[in-house]
């Protein structure tokens, strides 16, 4: 079935928003087999609006559209909407419970313009929308359909998996599967040429390669007629890659390196603490990001200054005079403070330089990356080196905490086969 | 002058590559008073692309295509756009020496397919490509024209700044001004209530809100025959504004908070510290997000379980017994004992419950957000409660970070005001 996205507001062509719903939209849809041919942006103007729809209705079978739904003014696609199906908008008193709900919920006076969203077109499927005040809806005639989602990202991501996804399957023809494999550790390119006996000439499954910041995700896909046998082709191509690049995994089923280390901690009941330099609170803020971390992570330090490594974390003095502050002893010493200063069995600290420029005789990306074990561990430590060769600030920092992530994933993988540990519960 | 963004990739339509080149060239076309009326996104397919093409040719006077330049089959903007125009395409000499001395450069071999690139319409004005092999164009026919630029983004914003810019001033009729004032504190529906008077039925400037995570923006646009009169018209209504919202403004530059606060930190050689509870850490990280954040932010504590706040930061144990973790006073003593810890002048702690869930009789979104000052300022501290009611673990997090940013702004501000510091530098 051919797709069209159509995104309206007028913030996107003035450039202040990027599209994202675009892109996350039709990386769904194509999921599920359908093609997206046109994605358009449109102002908050109902009479462009109005024809730029039509146009979409007789290109293609299903039109998406986001935006414009909240209770302003210039909010006019559902009118727009209502206008070119021929239907009218009704008080939908459920809806309006909701909303009225959603305000008393937050304590807050409901505006008198949030009654507008009460209104959904006669007839319409309606999407019910936890994550916002603007409901969402799908209507159909003579074999078209148009589908209305808010404008706001958090809100489209929450009503595509509460209600939309769902009603979408009425479209398939067939079914597809896919799983994301997430790796870290080798490069895209370096990914590609080993992989290259099972994507070469492959049709289904298929298998494709993204590079995020730091770590390569894998994508087998396969569309069948039945769910299971979908399912099968892939398990069994994950198979296949498992045995070429098996050592560079780190979740099967897409899951983030955090919640994967913070799963593997809970699930040895293991106590994980941070000492933090050129992070900056940002890895203690990955950890506590995955719900349940205070069962892991009690203690975190953001030590910035070189006083503060001294103070709180009992980096000698002369160390970080010798050896500067961004070395592997200081590394080291900021792991062990913060292991005995937590009381805990894992300790990952970080010095360096996150950019965008450096001290005198440094680089910015350069950093030291240690752990040291203890407590219910046996004690261990280590230290790595690395430079990133970029100034990014932003990239540097989300860098060094991939790393310090996969320092301490690999801890525990290590714990783990040497039967160090009994599996809890 | 009405222009379309039209972009041609069907990696767009899978949804794997963002359209950042349409918000770059509208904010870039909207500063130099061009309206841009529509983005659109077609594959590598040329029907489509032609019929798109038409179309946005009869809706707007100025159509900028971004991709399918490669020197590959499917890149075929270059023949359509030809095609469209009635041109042919014609080896162009220069081109092709420049293509050549790339491929020296780097010494690399060129392609036999690299050649195609070296094709331009007849007529066409010809952009250099300093960045990429592919060479922009643009060409003009009957009041109508297409500019061609390659899809790589660093191609896009080289090429803009070298040359489609100054093409562009050929068809200039206004100058555009645009200002993005920032406020917290305010919903956007409150916001527009209070700005109805100066909205409404208001030609120029125009005054849009868009809510953000927590905070509004305001964008205040003119459009003018010179720039001075649209930056006098901009800032004329920008003091209106401020005189019936400015105690929520926090930038009139479209700053974010944390680097709003940081800025003013180093202004006046503050320094500030945190203790973190339910943020787990992303306090400190907005905090040295900002580069130069080392000379105003030494030591953060990440304080997650009970016994890290009595050990780290003495909260006296008898207070969390008492008054439970989630408290007023929890809250104003782990401040207390950062702002000791530290030697800091201003310390902010947070102590609540990000969510999803929540223990018995708490909420999730529920926190106190407590300052105390010393150091080099008088001893002052304070403690808000807040409750969003909702129980989305990413969205409190970031609130409360927020929150505790406006706090330690107002805190600066109310020391400025008072005269407590002297002016740096």
């Amino acid at each position: 079935m051919d797709v069209t996205i159509l995104a309206v507001g007028t913030e996107l062509l003035f450039g202040q928003t990027v599209n994202t719903n675009a892109s996350y939209l039709s990386k769904q849809l194509n999921d599920r087999g359908f093609n997206v041919m046109y994605h358009h942006v449109v102002g908050d103007n109902p009479n462009r609006l109005k024809r730029l729809l039509i146009h979409s209705l007789e290109d293609t079978d299903l039109v998406i559209l986001t935006g414009g739904l909240g209770p302003t003014q210039d909010d006019l696609t559902k009118e727009t909407v209502a206008e070119v199906f021929g239907r009218e908008l009704l008080f939908d008193e459920e809806c309006y419970r909701l909303l009225v709900e959603h305000f008393e919920q937050r304590g807050r006076k409901m505006a008198e313009n949030n009654k507008k969203q009460a209104y959904i077109p006669e007839g319409a499927t309606v999407f019910h929308n936890d994550a916002g005040t603007a409901p969402a809806f799908a209507i159909e005639a003579d074999g078209k359909c148009a589908i209305c989602l808010p404008g706001p990202p958090r809100e489209v991501y929450w009503l595509f998996d509460h209600g939309v996804s769902d009603y979408l399957k009425r479209f398939h023809e067939k079914e597809m599967v896919y799983k994301v494999i997430r790796t870290i550790g080798i490069g895209e390119s370096d990914l590609e040429m080993v992989l290259m006996p099972l994507i070469d000439g492959q049709v289904d499954p298929t298998i494709a390669t993204y590079a995020k910041e730091g770590e390569c995700t894998l994508r087998v896909a396969s569309q069948r007629d039945t769910r299971e046998e979908a399912e099968e082709a892939v398990d069994a191509m994950i198979r296949e890659i498992d045995k070429l690049i098996g050592e560079y995994i780190y979740s099967y089923e897409d899951t983030p390196l955090n919640e994967v280390v913070v799963h593997l901690l809970q699930k040895y009941s293991l106590n994980l603490t941070s000492a933090e330099s050129a992070t900056g609170g940002a890895f203690a803020k990955s950890v506590t990001d995955v719900p349940g971390a205070s069962e892991i992570f009690t203690h975190g330090f953001v030590t910035y200054s070189a006083e503060a490594k001294e103070e709180i974390l009992d980096v000698p003095e002369d160390i970080i005079s010798k050896l500067g502050v961004v070395s592997k002893e200081v590394a080291l010493t900021m792991a062990a403070g913060a292991l005995e200063r937590a009381g805990a069995d894992i300790a990952v600290a970080v010095t360096g330089c996150a950019g965008p420029t450096a001290d005198p005789g440094r680089e910015p990306g350069e950093a030291y990356i240690a752990w040291m074990t203890g407590g219910r561990l046996p004690s261990t430590s280590s230290c790595i080196h690395i430079e990133t060769k970029r100034n990014e600030r932003r990239w540097n920092r989300n860098y060094f905490c991939l790393r310090m992530l996969s320092s301490v994933y690999r801890v525990i993988l290590n714990v783990e086969k040497e039967g160090l540990l009994p599996i809890q519960g």
